[in-house]
């Protein structure tokens, strides 16, 4: 745990073979400048003097003071003797992000690789990679690239891929989904994505993890791992290298070996692990955990303007198991107060009809009544105005609303209607609205989200059995 | 065929219970104002004299001269005589927009359509409808909204739904998808999914055909159209209804009875229909349909700057049944000569490393070099720079090198590397590139449409044999 520690929260940070001029090395140096890192740098180079106004050194040795963390990114020939001056040095954790280990596929890679493991033992330290991008975590002023988020929040990503981490993380920012930590573990020689699971799950701050793998040597710290979290947090986890075309794939990538695909999902299924197959059913997953409250029972109801959309959207439901809410008859009557006679529908899917589009308050007059229904746990709305002044307007609103209930308020940013989605992410995220392009993804976000909560409350029953 | 071409083409339209000021309704004028429509318009509303700039009329008896199509949009306690006058009037189609039969789920309601469809039988003109939109045809100026498409184009799309007409146009609209005809046919108490199928089938200007419906009431009937198009164009067909839950939401937007899942599943398979469950699919597919080239051998290539993304695309990849291509080996050695050293694969799939996000060259190259492998049919190509310039200067070369070859080139436009999807997809696009958030949906699409290709290909062997 104190291991971790140390690569979660250094107090100093030396940088070793940081490149003199600017190049993807220095991009190290910048993200921890971009997020103020409030302890020592060190940068190390014999060529230099200096490099991004920081004093440079020539050697680990040659450092005034202790350090804690070391990233490594000197060409793989000088890797060996800089570990050694790590142990030397006594370090606490390493970052190595050179690459040519395990993952080349050739014997000296791998011998390599266990060389790489063996001097860090000797040394007494954490190593996380080789082939990695390292730690990001706001609240300790880590980052592995500048103009990344600055927000720290409760979720977590642990990614054996490091240009994942940073895509994950950029793909989840619009979305209000922060990290309070991130980490991309690479060929993972020493610390393993069991131990990242376990320590992450341990800690109090984070709610909701995320993880993307490709392989791992131990199955049954795996397993450990994944009880120990089990109906506590939610792991949404993409595994990949599941196919042999993604096993060769992983084995060149992280130099991984993927695993036997069925034990995988035993596992999976044995924990309740929230196994998605791409970056978008990660995000859309991520999404509804983070923002949606985990009360109720999951009844769902939709409402549109535009009437097909939702139909297939009814099919969608059902599909994904879920309950479509028979609205109270007191819900039916006051609808039909509010909608027009023609062109509309008072029942589940509610269509608000076409005019809805220039009378908004049609959308948000519906909204509001259905967050009163006490059959209602959840509201799929697809709606929008025609320009973006009263597109925001919808916004404001739905978001006012939603401040104002504790059912799950869910907003479809339908292709066609929306004109870039993008726009609608962070006024809505914001006010925990999220936000899908189609009722089809929001109802597998939703549905995946209440299969957690069914493990967790099965779980706990079993438990008090 | 006469009967359609009345619908597709009209020489002249009247507008029947338009209203004085601006209200939906008028939309349909604006919509055919906007297209250009070259004949004849005739507003009919007893209480104006003009309309939008244009002469209105008391009824339809009063037009000075025939006209070949008319829009009824008068209330529905209305359209029983305006139906007849139409019928006096020697009218050649009519396009019901008024809604509140069959969907309205009652007895009355139904025994009005019934009515409706027996009034277009004695007077002799085909209706589409009721509840329904119309036609869609830049080519005839016929549009049932302002600011639709003006471009017309070779796909054909049918859609039970007016609101999923409009939506899907809009749509496939920034990815250069077109329509030669797009129809909104409603409750189809007269003109329905299969005859509107068979004659845009037989349409030579039409390569492709979408099609959304929720259901219909002669199965036998849409076999024979499937017969006419079955191998000869491909047709996306999202078909709704298919869950019990669909099922209600289907009878009460359009009166549709959806039908046995089992029997549409396999006139599917038979007639090797594309059956799509989203907007999101359906449009991923008919873009990989338009914009690539149908032969070769579906063989692919993954190319990506980062490394992670790929790994679960090639998993995709053999889960879609397609078939990762053995590059040439002067094309690993021409990749060893252009790529750097570490941090690269020069195997499929192929890394480029992350140093080509500043050197975009590393992408183009490689792009060039797998265009003349003789093993590739299809490269999919995950990249991008780091600014607004410098994603031009990429586009830009994925067109000019697209051009120069009869592969199929995919862009991925992935989430978190490019920030703005919809401004990847007119340059590309453009230049017959589709566009994808992500490496497994461009695999999905690629994989449909290879189905498509082989469903022909065996259809034509044993039509031979």
């Amino acid at each position: 745990m104190e291991d971790m520690q140390a690569l979660f929260s250094p107090r100093s940070v030396a940088l070793v073979g940081i490149p003199r001029s600017f190049k993807i090395g220095t991009l190290f140096l910048m993200g921890l400048q971009d997020q103020g890192f409030s302890g020592p740098i060190y940068p190390v180079n014999p060529n230099a003097d200096e490099i991004e106004g920081l004093r440079s050194y020539p050697s680990l040795s040659d450092l005034p003071d202790p350090v804690d963390m070391v990233i490594v990114m000197v060409p793989k020939d000088h890797v060996m003797p800089v570990l050694e001056e790590c142990g030397k040095k006594n370090v606490k954790s390493v970052i190595l992000y050179t690459s040519g280990f395990g993952e080349s596929g050739d014997s000296e890679g791998l011998a390599d690789q266990e060389r790489v493991k063996e001097i860090a033992r000797k040394g007494g330290f954490r190593i996380l990679g080789p082939n990695c991008m390292g730690v990001h975590s706001s609240s300790a002023g880590l980052a592995f690239f500048p103009q990344m988020p600055r927000e720290s929040g409760s979720l977590a990503l642990i990614s054996q891929s490091g240009s994942l981490c940073n895509l994950l993380m950029k793909a989840f920012e619009p979305r209000k989904l922060f990290f309070r930590h991130a980490v991309s573990y690479g060929n993972a020689c020493d610390v393993d994505l069991p131990e990242l699971l376990e320590w992450m799950g341990g800690q109090p701050d984070i709610r909701v993890l995320c993880a993307y793998t490709e392989g791992l040597r131990d199955g049954r710290s795996l397993a450990r791992a994944l009880e120990s979290i089990a109906g506590r947090k939610p792991l949404i986890m993409w595994k990949v290298g599941r196919t042999q075309a993604g096993q060769r794939a992983a084995a060149s990538h992280t130099g991984s070996l993927s695993g036997d695909e069925a034990l995988w999902k035993s596992l999976f299924q044995q924990y309740g692990v929230l196994d998605v197959s791409d970056l978008e059913e990660m995000t859309d997953l991520a999404m509804a955990m983070h923002h949606l409250p985990w009360e109720g029972q999951g009844r769902i109801v939709l409402v549109s303007g535009p009437g097909g959309p939702v139909v297939s959207a009814a099919d969608a439901a059902e599909r994904w198991g879920l309950t479509m809410a028979t609205l109270e008859e007191r819900t039916r009557e006051r609808l039909a107060a509010t909608l027009p006679a023609t062109g509309t529908s008072y029942r589940n899917p509610v269509d608000v009809g076409l005019s809805a589009t220039f009378e908004l308050n049609l959308y948000l007059d519906t909204l509001q009544t259905l967050t009163e229904d006490r059959n209602v746990d959840a509201i799929v709305i697809l709606g929008g105005g025609i320009s973006e002044e009263t597109n925001q307007v919808y916004q404001e609103g739905m978001a006012r609303i939603a401040k104002t209930t504790d059912k799950a308020v869910i907003a479809v940013a339908y292709p066609g209607f929306v004109q870039r989605l993008e726009d609608w992410l962070e006024p809505l995220c914001g006010a925990g609205i999220p936000v899908y392009p189609t009722p089809e993804r929001a109802l597998r976000a939703y549905a995946r989200m209440r299969q957690f909560i069914e493990f967790r409350d099965n779980r706990a029953g079993a438990t008090t059995l």
